[in-house]
């Protein structure tokens, strides 16, 4: 039982709850039979439900409890009412109590993070955490850091972002010294904002060891894939986010209308129909569902809230990756060695 | 004569330069005869162009000049050698001396916004031009604005730019009250950047003449058309546009790759051919071609640097319908009807 991979669910959280979490955590559990499980919420909800998958209820310890965070709760409110007691606290607890490795939720983003800072602390140096996800590509998969958590990062952030998010990709990406690109209005060094160019200067003048720093990169380069990582401020990260999926479901529109306007689209639409459907699986959201909180002490990966299981499982993968590969061991030691790395540019005389 | 429109055109600018220019006026010409042009650019070159096409030649002037700006010049280089004799100056000059009504460039976007400036100042309160653009949705088109010239702008200008984009919607989009959203992290009113915040206050307080203020929208707004207009500061805007084309591509390359994968797909799209043609329209980013320079004393409108004839054209006919529809009156108007607005609050006791 030592060698388990333990996560802690908080099951009440999302559009769906524990109708979609538990069924989440037994298909996660097909593919990695060394999970196990710590579940918070409803008992008399979920004892049911678990019931119907004796192969997760034998890895997983139920603990009750009344209080779920409501889905459109402000972090205050949600900190008030459900501090120490909701399920959704009770899960990142957990983890700072070493009960489980990482915990998971489908709750609401702003709560969650609010907890999650209260409840595990930002690592020294951090001021504040980014959250952090795979983002597909043309090459096929890059992180992309911050999506909404660190609104008007310094240049000091974004460079901690850099070393976070190379770290996460060394594990989930198995890249060893993942490129990374600051994204930016050009790619010239005059261009942008302050803090983009400053935290470019730092990164180019003393590059912090695990990393091959790009430069600056467009919007655009992010679908490309040009980088392995891909660093922002959350304002514009979750602005570049959301409006790729608006583009996305916008094309699918179009596409959908394209094919049944003529009986001969419909005709061709039958014939290629394994091709579209390897196209909608290649979009689908639900493959590289996970937003990860990076400079917490603890790992905490946020589902979509209205990710059916199969999307929420992806999320678990997620978790179950980055316990199993030592994220965390990795960030710190990242961290550790560049501002070592740091401490020694500025004895040597450097310029950073 | 006096009835005719006329554009300035900077025929040296862009990737391709006059080869693309000249046919690209000879097209507008077609869907425009009210159109007349003065073209700047080397005579050598241009001469021989405007022969093949008698009737483009008929309504055109051509003025002299050898000094071109080079595309990845910046700004203040391309003022120092360019200012006053180059092809993107004196286009732009023609509009300040009453010889145009619009000019149309492909050139380099700083250099051009520099001069723009420069040359033709901005409108008495408006402290730096924002660029705008038409953007397709799944309901039709809307405006967004700023692409990339006002980096940081506070939320004066972010209600300035809503002022502005929403003249715009009036006359191209011919909507009587546009709806006008501002770009953020989230709709509610606690979120995101406090510049954004402060504009959403003030707009909501104070709402300008002659538009609808929605509220907040988030980045998947922009291509569900939630909006007529929707504004946000350059950096973010530029990321949105970025990001959005970046998204477009992936997807268009992810089809071309599933549509060849089989024999069955290659059959289906046979078919189907007739509704990827029309996909591929509607995707066709040269339909909505063209940056408009707004907040200064004169309309200037951006083709892409690498746009055809077909999307040069459509950068003229935008510049037309700008100016057929009297833009620069209305958005003057505009201007002083919010600020007339805002005196009527502020005396009335108003909290704006």
């Amino acid at each position: 039982m030592a060698s388990k991979i333990r996560i802690a669910l908080d099951a009440m959280g999302g559009d769906h709850g524990p109708s979609v979490v538990l069924p989440a955590a037994a298909l996660s559990l097909q593919r990695h039979p060394d999970l196990a499980f710590e579940i918070y919420g409803q008992e008399a909800v979920l004892r049911p439900l678990l019931d119907r998958h004796p192969t997760l209820a034998a890895v997983s310890t139920l603990h009750h409890t009344d209080i779920a965070i409501r889905m459109d709760d402000k972090p205050s409110q949600a900190l008030r009412y459900g501090r120490r007691v909701s399920s959704m606290w009770l899960s990142i607890e957990a983890v700072k109590r070493g009960q489980a490795d990482a915990a998971v939720s489908a709750g609401n983003t702003g709560a969650l993070m609010a907890m999650a800072r209260f409840c595990l602390h930002t690592m020294a140096r951090i001021e504040r955490p980014a959250i952090a996800a795979l983002w597909p590509t043309l090459r096929g998969e890059s992180i992309v850091l911050d999506l909404g958590a660190s609104i008007g990062a310094d240049a000091r952030a974004l460079v901690d972002m850099a070393v976070m998010g190379a770290a996460m990709a060394r594990v989930v990406l198995d890249i060893e010294a993942p490129s990374v690109g600051l994204l930016n209005i050009g790619v010239e060094e005059v261009k942008g904002l302050e803090m983009v160019r400053e935290a470019g200067r730092l990164l180019r003048e003393a590059p912090p060891p695990g990393l091959t720093y790009h430069g600056f990169v467009e919007g655009d380069d992010i679908g490309k894939g040009t980088v392995d990582v891909v660093v922002t401020e959350g304002f514009a990260g979750n602005i570049a986010l959301k409006t790729a999926e608006g583009t996305a479901k916008q094309i699918s529109g179009y596409l959908r209308a394209a094919m049944s306007r003529t009986i001969w689209a419909k005709i061709g639409y039958i014939f290629a129909k394994g091709a579209f459907d390897a196209l909608r699986d290649k979009l689908d959201p639900r493959k590289v569902n996970g937003g990860v909180f990076l400079g917490l002490n603890g790992i905490v990966v946020k589902s979509h809230g209205g990710a059916d299981a199969e999307g929420y499982a992806a999320a678990i993968d997620l978790a179950y990756d980055m316990v199993k590969q030592d994220l965390m061991r990795k960030i710190i030691e990242s961290l550790d060695l560049d501002q070592r790395a740091a401490v020694e540019t500025v004895s040597a005389g450097g310029d950073a």
